[in-house]
């Protein structure tokens, strides 16, 4: 693959990722959206088949990595050259900002409708300007579309959770790149069924692991939004909370590295 | 293929595609539906299946496009040449149609017992005589299970919307029509793991992309049941919203357009 | 295939159907489950997974038509002998039976907690016995884990309503039939694929077409239960509804037989 | 095979499971989780998409048994050595256990705030001690994210429906093994189609058999975390309930031996 294919493959699929991915997030906390309230089972499908969306659409491309943490994982165990990791890197954190630039442009009514409402003014922020999804549609700020936020804010815990969560997901892609005619590097074709299995593992694992932080599992799935949301100029819009902002990065890296090694000792 | 294969399979497909998708907006919206309130899972759910089984069914006589929007995405990518396009939108509109008119047959007592509840008649319908679909048990009109409307109404934010969201699903399709064994043109057989794929990702963009308009993403499946509604003879139905009707035209056609003009730039 | 494969695949292919897909009415209908009213999504996706695993487990011995609609629509077709559907109708019904029976004694105590429940019995039944799945918990019968009926009786409209759904469910089924690798006929080993997409097919068919009359689509999976009902001495489990019982029969075998048709005439 | 390749591949596969299935129980059950209260759809698709995961990431290394009834059903349809037994349950309940130590480590902060929280200490416990999901969020002990118990207590009755639910698994699971290219003994690679049709079926069996007991199907499955239930130094845990804990280990035994026959005298 040439570096124009990773970086062109990497930004349109993380940014296809984070709109669809963020999209669900803004489908199911924002007033005036026909999805309001559409309850868990929907944000973790619907991120489940943003990744499938994803992957599909720039496996042909750049291998559809859209993840540092996959990106990492797949380095360690000698599948991807290191030289590759920064037009990785580059692509998946600019596809990101776009993907977010993109929530905001097909929610901007709801947004406008959500951040004017005099009911969701007058709640309170929790603390430290964070929002809390479940009850995101009583409180001012929107940064739950955005990025994601511990339901309890304990930074070890929290990025053991992160950590355990990425070593599920980068080991099942580490697993996919091996087989023939499913990994998305195969020659033959873009992994059609690869790309399934994994949306399926994504609902899975935000079932079941996203209770606790929301399941990032991906550095710039968080970050890249971050930004967006500190850069818009969005009324009332509440903080970014930095402060967590690197748990989110620090968890999935540590985890895409921890798994590329677990693969690496037992599956060789 | 011949241009009645083209036209019989776009007309049986895109039948069945209306049929199933307006049926679950029908189960979930109509007073004495089993699956009445059942939520915005269950619609999208619903229309990822419609897809599936519609492109399932009528793969293998015109390639199951069911979708003007696909249909120039591909003229635009070289795909299909532009000399079947009135074929391929006769068939999806005629198809359209005639599975709106399938959609009142299987409804019909649901028709009769929602459009006479004195409950729901006493209620005020929207702003314009449109349908909200939240709010829809409660108000008179039924549009919403023919046709899609705008939870915020500003015409260019929803054509905004309607644009973006067409654009992801018209990429996906396009990335399957160049997988040898998954496109649906391929010589070897329809692509049975093509019309999985794109059923899921139908119902991922309207789990994502779907809350501020109900994510029309094809010109048919808004016009053709539109017009269907206009010319039913249904008591209290409320008006058919000709004012918005064009939005949902438009922004599909636009977004399939730009979808094939990105795709012939980054994936040649 | 020999008689013996064909009547030993149909009734354990049947069988598992409707354990599986009586059991999920019964999961979310009786007292004391722990799916109680987990919702019309929890049917259908049951119902979908229930065809799943019946056809994968019996394709490799009758080829899993395990619904004589379907078996009339291959016939029709050309692609299965007349003179094989005796066997075929015998080892669905039997198997259907038997079903239900597994049903009851999955759900026993369940059974006899919901009949013994002094607010069940002290609720009314509804208008001739029948069961209403939406009210079922606070009504005395149990015949919906059994047998489908009619939230609006009207016996032509009712019948329409089988048949549109069924021609779906067959028009799919007859199109597998022909693709090489997915037809569970396949010399080259069961439908693998074929078993997953026909299951989300009969999701989508209840999600859209299921909300008047529950979507038989199978005749045996209505009347080989509703046998069972009459004949288990359940203490206050109400009438078996016999004069439906004729709707759900034969409006799949003539959806069946025009599925038959209309793909005979279009997909030569 | 080695007895190592199928240890590890056992031990790691399990765990992956028993943290996702254990996981989804934790997220739904637990306070102060994104997830709280998402219901029985979730659980179940929670569960499915727990054994996707495992049994592919497991399959290129033992096979993807990950549970000693499948191993058992193997055995008596002479696809398994009887010899690897031993290996196989060996890995399988130490991954268990490893798994239910995971759920704990990404749910502690969780844990902590649910056993804390006064209004959960003030609420009474069930009968003996057992956890009821449906009204655990209210009640003190938290053994229903690492066991299952039932709904309704009867020792043979309770046996009799995971003997049930388990002869489904295994005949499906059986009749995988003998497909070429999706068994995931296959030598040209692990069963992904396999793996993923395995995984929905599971989602049927919890939708559709799981009202009454909670479907363990898998005797390490229940008996790794209640181990660990009974090891872990919670504060206010409640009781391991070990009067019940034989039903879920000999029941899908029994049920894994009698598919083994079944299959052997039907398929063969």
């Amino acid at each position: 693959m040439s570096s124009l294919d990773i970086f062109t493959g990497e930004t349109i699929g993380t940014a296809v990722l984070i709109l669809l991915g963020g999209g669900v997030c803004a489908a199911v906390t924002l007033k005036r959206s026909k999805a309001f309230n559409a309850g868990w089972l929907a944000i973790t499908f619907g991120w489940g088949f943003a990744v499938l969306t994803a992957a599909y659409i720039s496996a042909g491309l750049s291998g559809a990595h859209l993840n540092p943490a996959v990106t990492v994982g797949l380095a360690v165990k000698g599948a991807t050259p290191w030289s590759d990791l920064p037009v990785y890197f580059a692509g998946q954190l600019l596809g990101a900002m776009i993907g977010a630039l993109l929530v905001w442009a097909t929610y901007a009514g709801q947004f406008r409708a959500h951040l004017t409402d005099p009911e969701i003014l007058a709640a309170q922020p929790t603390e430290d300007g964070m929002v809390d999804q479940k009850t995101a549609p009583k409180a001012g700020p929107v940064l739950g579309v955005f990025s994601t936020g511990p339901e309890i804010r304990h930074a070890a815990q929290n990025l053991l959770t992160e950590v355990i969560a990425t070593v599920v997901l980068v080991l099942a892609i580490l697993t996919q790149s091996m087989i023939p005619g499913v990994s998305p590097d195969d020659p033959k074709g873009p992994g059609v069924l690869g790309a399934m299995i994994t949306a399926f593992v994504v609902v899975g694992i935000g079932l079941s692991l996203g209770g606790p932080t929301g399941y990032a599992i991906n550095p710039v799935r968080d970050l890249g939004p971050r930004i967006v949301h500190a850069l818009l100029p969005l009324p009332n819009k509440g903080g970014s909370d930095w402060g967590y902002a690197w748990v989110p990065v620090v968890g999935p890296l540590l985890g895409g590295a921890i798994a590329g090694g677990i693969h690496q000792l037992a599956f060789v």
